[in-house]
């Protein structure tokens, strides 16, 4: 039986008729509208879903329900704490989508644990029992999958990989603390180690003023100086966090998406070899590291998920 | 139904009943003697699960079957792939067991996972959901239980805490990496520490000759300067380490046992205080951090709740 996910965006809203083998069989979006508020949105997803299935020529009992991922906290209850760029704080989010969906299966879930979902029903784990993902970009996202389910834990909020501390005492983070692997290894501290090292006098192509993930990782890919060492650093630091996902969950699988992860090759190996190096003997063979597979679709595929049995 | 827990150690055996409770209900124990090879432990053991039903007045039938936590690293199929202390490689240990017992449920697993279990079921975290343990003396041991279940992973060797890396290119550890917390926090890194402070010429009654966990907690208690440095130090990366279990599993409970956790709450608090510094903000109410309770009857009662339902 299909189900309908949902991608919930800052600016659009992504949905697909989902097969379940995790294929897209029809796809939409609408615009978000977020100063519509909460109410505002809902409807546009209950409309979005009645034309997904107009269109692919079902109803929606016909459907396992709709899952829904969301850019922000999520609770078990369904309510989302908090989504920044919704401007969204404790919102009854999915009992707000089950008064206009009446008799159909709602439920909802944080985005990067979407992913996670639809990585390892869908794409680079399909099958898999365990997977842990990170998503690398102006943040470092996670989700852990144990047993087929996301892992949640007693906070609700577990598999938040980026701010697995990585040094000691290290690079101060958005999140308050000091040495997240985000602090590190997102965005803002690949540039600044390659601006540090611009300081430190050594030889690049690379100017302060157009320092982007990817002109970094070009560099990187044409032999520069700091390019290399830049992506060096960020991997290896990628690297621990991986090792550590293995020491302690030992996961078939570690998926890793995201804008830098675009760099592929450039960016994965250096991010294995390090993983190796931290894991311990007889581990790491046993979890496969690999690029995630399926990009943006993972939010809308993922979401289905939620709600097939 | 009660049934039989088996803690095996290098030197001794220890045998209980325990009850569907947790509770030990009779105990007893014999030597290893692991020179008499797998097939004599395997009878010496048998020979225990006899005199225990006996004493009891239990026939092993009306019992759910006989546990085995082993000192050394398992497999799902029941082979002990290396166990040091009992010079074990590769042994069939559970098969070996279930040839002498026919007809009841066998069941091993690696001792700190079976320590896990039990503090899980029967100790600091009866009735929880999800629990990581930490036991802490010469080695750092660790077993996660996820839906109250141990979590093996794809390796089957999941739970290695020890073996986080907390300082990127940190002391060199036993296992072949570098920055492991057991490098930093078990017995040796602890001594390191102390004697780097000593060299360095701080004041303090302890001598080098007289280094010990204990020796150096007792310090810490009196308000030694090396004393409370080291217990400092130790206890942060404990901390770290703790933190990003949280982090990544949220689980409910964090358990920590073992010789060095001895002092209470003189290692607790600074761990603790660690962890929540450490910790995403909104996660750390969720998890409690407390001293395990079970001590050395963990090996039994966590063996006994693998064959129970």
């Amino acid at each position: 039986m299909p189900a309908i996910g949902i991608d919930l965006g800052g600016t659009d809203i992504k949905g697909a008729v989902i097969s379940d083998e995790g294929r897209i069989l029809h796809q939409d979006l609408v615009s978000t509208q977020p100063e519509s508020g909460a109410d505002g949105v809902a409807d546009r997803i209950v409309g979005l879903v009645g034309s997904l299935c107009d269109t692919h020529g079902v109803t929606l009992d016909s459907t396992s329900g709709v899952g829904v991922g969301v850019p922000g906290v999520t609770r078990k209850d369904g309510t989302v704490v908090i989504a920044p760029n919704l401007d969204w704080h404790h919102v009854p989010f999915r009992q707000m989508l089950q008064d206009r969906l009446t008799g159909s299966a709602v439920e909802l879930d944080n985005d990067a644990n979407v992913a996670a979902l639809a990585e390892a029903k869908a794409g680079v784990g399909a099958g898999c029992d365990s997977l842990a993902f990170l998503t690398l970009g102006t943040g470092i996202g996670g989700g852990i999958v144990v047993d087929g389910r996301v892992h949640h834990g007693a906070s609700y909020s577990a598999g938040e990989i980026g701010h697995m501390v990585v040094i000691p005492d290290g690079p101060f983070c958005g999140c308050g603390k000091s040495g997240c692997l985000e602090a590190i290894s997102a965005t803002k501290g690949m540039i600044s180690h390659a601006e540090k090292l611009i300081d430190d006098g050594l030889v690049t192509s690379l100017k302060k003023e157009d320092l982007t993930p990817k002109s970094i990782c070009d560099a990187a890919a044409e032999g520069d100086e700091i390019g290399e060492a830049t992506v060096d650093h960020v991997a290896r630091h990628i690297g621990i966090a991986v090792a550590n996902l293995i020491n302690i969950l030992s996961p078939e699988v570690i998926a890793i998406g995201g804008g830098i992860s675009a760099a592929g090759s450039l960016m994965l190996d250096p991010i294995a070899a390090s993983a190796e190096t931290n894991t311990l003997e007889g581990m790491f063979e046993h979890t496969r590291i690999e690029l995630a597979r399926l990009g943006n679709d993972a939010g809308s595929i993922g979401a289905a998920y939620l709600v097939m049995s």
